[in-house]
């Protein structure tokens, strides 16, 4: 592969907005790890109006899991809190389409399942306090191995509002004992992506039996004297989205995060905050 | 005064439910700054549901101003994610009605304008992070002359949400230039407590033109070589929710500010999570 074929390959000089014009033009529909280095990248969930209240209600009760960093208005495809010139229905690179809870489509753009009435909700997702994990010299063990994050469902009873409910799913990371509380620090300073941990230790205080069989993901190695701590996950919305059967929701495919203008370390998540 | 009296007036030492259970049975219709130490308490903004999509979509786009801590399900008067038992309709001291944008009446409860469809948000307040600036021994004018903070209307344009915009209003106070970047540290930890600074120094710069003559409240003595330093404030929300003319909207009388059983430095404002 010659120098410039390798530059062309190697997305993450490039700023979002010309990563969400590939995605826009069809050039780019792989996942986005990595991409926008020090931008926030986020959870995405499309819903009816007539959901809109009770799913903001829920979100705001369950904030580790459902943490929002922007709303559209209602029909209006453009995400103008979260970056210059964002389209919802083609900058994502790829979308997953619910109809009734069941999958029934999955597609790199939305242009044609918009309507009038649908509200686009964006999520906090773990890259944030992963990437500031990583600064502060903490492993992450599955990007150490190349994996995706092992996931867990869990017993932890999420607070309901409206349709929406169930419990929560969680991430884990294997640490050194004398890691955790500068990882607890760290993840903390970051509401808007999960912030500090739900649990650390015994997997079955949460309910999980088997760590090696995570419910979504790849399970990971430990190290001699490596703990479990356990974050908050944005699976919870997706599977709370799923299982209250709302005639049409949309979201993001694993992995194919929708990426914004906003710095991952800004006090707020609003655009305008930070340029104006 | 007797010791028994002194004590009986006192309130500082009772609990949030305790309080709540007074002020409820029309024992206490004064402010409630200093009361339940430690304590999250809010501001009140009580609408139809037909404007809290937009409200809460408003909120989120203006979190210094408009922290949300708590939502009510529509028509219910009981506020459970913020504490044991409290019910919107006569658990705060003072209350203001307005219709259309204009104040109808100062009540000490609303039981008789509650209605089904009226939903409850509760805001963060600046009593939060007074506190822990206190607790670092930074001082808080107001405090030490026993006034209201000074208020100040400003030239910043909120983010808008449907019938919802405007400017900012914000607090003043008066610190040695040594002491900002401890109150820019310590107030930014308190994202639903109006987080870090919005602006310092020159009042000009966000439309101020005479800080000796606050737009509402008290104005404040500087000490020499002080700076002002402005944080958003909850009045914010109250003008917002006044200039877009609702039919129904309720709020607290200023200082007279819901007193919830959330710790004022948890991780998130839910109740559920500090106890189970």
């Amino acid at each position: 592969m010659s120098v410039q074929q390798a530059r062309e390959n190697d997305l993450s000089h490039l700023s979002g907005d010309d990563i969400r014009k590939r995605i826009r033009a069809g050039q780019h529909a792989a996942h986005t790890a990595g991409l926008a280095p020090g931008k926030l990248q986020c959870n995405l969930a499309i819903l009816p109006e007539a959901f809109a209240l009770d799913f903001l209600r829920f979100c705001q009760r369950n904030p580790k899991p459902c943490p929002v960093v922007g709303v559209s208005d209602t029909g209006n495809p453009m995400l103008t809190t979260l970056g210059r010139d964002i389209d919802i229905r083609t900058d994502v690179p790829r979308y997953r389409v619910f109809n009734d809870g069941r999958l029934s489509t999955e597609t790199t753009e939305i242009s044609d399942y918009w309507t009038d009435d649908l509200v686009t909700v964006a999520l906090g997702c773990s890259f944030t306090f992963e990437n500031a994990l990583m600064r502060a010299g903490i492993p992450v063990r599955h990007i150490e191995m190349g994996r995706n994050v092992p996931m867990f469902r869990t017993n932890i009873d999420l607070v309901p509002a409206g349709p929406f409910g169930g419990q929560m799913v969680v991430t884990m990371r294997p640490l050194l004992k004398e890691q955790i509380e500068d990882a607890k620090r760290i993840s903390a300073r970051y509401p808007q992506a999960h912030g500090g941990p739900i649990a650390i230790g015994n997997p079955l205080d949460i309910g999980i039996s088997d760590l090696n069989t995570p419910d979504y993901g790849d399970p990971v190695d430990f190290q001699p004297g490596e703990i479990p701590v356990f974050w908050a996950c944005g699976v919870t919305p997706q599977n709370v989205l799923r299982a209250a059967r709302l005639p049409l929701c949309i979201t993001h495919a694993p992995g194919h995060m929708l990426i914004t203008d906003v710095a991952e370390d800004a006090e707020t998540t609003i655009y305008q905050n930070n340029t104006n």
